[in-house]
């Protein structure tokens, strides 16, 4: 049973008027009469009712995340840094998945904005620009991996142009010339991203850009492996793959293996994202770390901090890392 | 700016009364008044307040779902079932971690209950169950993997004992006489049923359970692979290991890598839960697959449709089954 305001007055032999001004601890009430009030809410276990306090405009202690795929390992090791900070605030995280359909993710932000949360982490770039508008109107907003042109004015990110960068040099590093590329979803702005630091990194390295040798999947495993074999049908010469994140990477060294080649010994490979499990795989995985739990807390943090009308927009964008381990090694020899 | 009911009647020309009347469909409004409030709800894009709806007495149309860690990936896809069925039933859902903690659950129960959710999922047997019956009181719950003899009157599980059972025959029926253990934590009652299926299988068999062969590690990669290294140290001849899950298992996969055992050459791998990732591993991991979105859909399913007061208790147990892969395989020679 649910303890009322009014279940306190006739506890205390009080008025409901005089149990809220006691409460609130707006207006006079004796101190007799507060000690009376005071051992009755002790006595009933009430607790003062969020719901209600939210109705009269003040925060409800309740902020969302949406995310195209929780079961996908990064968005958990994402949630996780975002719920810290939600927790140290006391505040409860609702967890919305779009499936990486835009239409349902502007469904669930209208959903949210009339269930009055104090506001919203944004995960993903599929919303386009125009409907996130309308549906989070008047409402918190942070967006994390969204590209930069949007209209998001809190923003989080890594830096993934610059990974695909360091992924692809490190490759240059150890002498391959022929590198592929499993990129992400074309339309995905942090997919375009890390396939521009790949490019990129070739021409500065002066070799040949060799567009059969990028294949797009998705950020799956299933996709990594779809992509990988796509690319061995093409029957191009190439002795590494720098993949668009550590599922794919997955899926590409299942292909790898049961097309009857090795790895690193006869095809090196990168990942990007550094999930948890990269370290346990075999080989372990060398990848591009991005900082996930600390771009969950940061978005959190901004959201509850920064993200309110008068404040000045604010975009965030932290370093990523190459971290080494045994699936790329120096070239032996050519294919 | 949000619309309120007091804007519709000043821009329909009509009283508050006479709003609220139309929209709840109770009591006689004109059809002429009817429709000016129609047109007035249109053009000022309003929408029914859900929180002054369950301030007086209705569904907040939200639940929870308590999980340990969001990061090991057997809750994910949990998580993503009882999302699932939310989404279908236009519920939200607010997820909560307990880090393993049980005075963290029972604090985040409460600021659930404060909150008025309409019911929650609570994950594993980490809360006492006194602890957990006032923490709960007046809410609906449903567990999932919670030991049965808990107060709970609404759970599901999955049939922890008998996936002991068959991942134990499975490596006997293979040839394996000398079949160690990496146990979980000794205090969850989810380890014990896997633990407790694997002894009534050895004994079925006719083996010798050597304790020596158990060791009790977490469900986490550094606790597997720290409790093989625990077990080679013990120098006691075994051919084969049943890990507690799947994270277990690659775990133990890279400690017995370090240590030079070939999987499933020297030494034969069982997981338990097939995880997505399961498949992907090298060698891929023979396991004990549980219906884990399942899992989640049917709490969920329970949570909205039975957990209420008056209705009868209901306790589902899912099945599970072997899937076989390539980390175990008939027993070549002794070590």
């Amino acid at each position: 049973m649910t303890v009322t305001i009014r279940d306190i007055a006739s506890d205390a032999g009080v008025s409901v008027a005089t149990v809220s001004r006691a409460l609130s601890g707006n207006g006079r009430v004796g101190e007799g009469t507060r000690e009376r009030i005071a051992e009755a809410v002790e006595r009933l276990g009430y607790q003062p009712n969020d719901l209600a306090r939210s109705l009269h405009g003040g925060a409800t202690g309740t902020i969302a995340v949406l995310v195209p795929d929780i079961t996908n390992p990064f968005f958990p090791e994402l949630v996780a840094g975002i719920q810290a900070v939600a927790n140290e605030r006391e505040n409860l995280l609702l967890l919305c998945q779009t499936g990486e359909d835009p239409a349902t993710a502007v469904r669930e932000l209208r959903h949210l904005r009339r269930k009055r949360v104090d506001g919203v982490v944004l995960v993903g770039g599929l919303v386009p620009d125009d409907a996130l508008a309308g549906a989070v109107e008047g409402l918190p907003l942070v967006t994390v991996d969204r590209d930069t042109g949007l209209s998001g004015r809190w923003s989080v990110r890594a830096d993934h142009r610059a990974g695909g960068r360091i992924a692809t040099e490190h490759l240059v590093e150890l002498g391959h010339e022929r590198i592929a590329h499993v990129a992400g979803p074309e339309h995905l702005s942090v997919a375009q991203e890390r396939l521009g630091g790949y490019r990129e990194s070739l021409e500065a390295s002066g070799l040949e850009a060799d567009e059969a040798l990028v294949v797009h999947g998705d950020f799956g495993e299933a996709g990594g492996h779809e992509a990988l074999r796509t690319l061995l049908r093409r029957r191009r010469e190439f002795s590494a793959v720098f993949c668009c994140n550590d599922l794919a990477a997955v899926g590409a060294l299942h292909a790898l293996d049961e097309a009857g080649f090795r790895v690193p010994d006869d095809v090196s490979l990168v990942g990007f994202d550094d999930i948890h499990l990269a370290g346990y795989l075999r080989p372990a995985l060398t990848t591009v770390r991005q900082p996930i739990h600390d771009l969950g807390r940061r978005a959190a943090t901004l959201l509850l901090e920064h993200a309110v009308p008068g404040e000045a927009e604010r975009h965030e964008v932290l370093e990523v890392s190459l971290v080494r381990r045994d699936s790329a090694r120096s070239v032996r020899g050519r294919r």
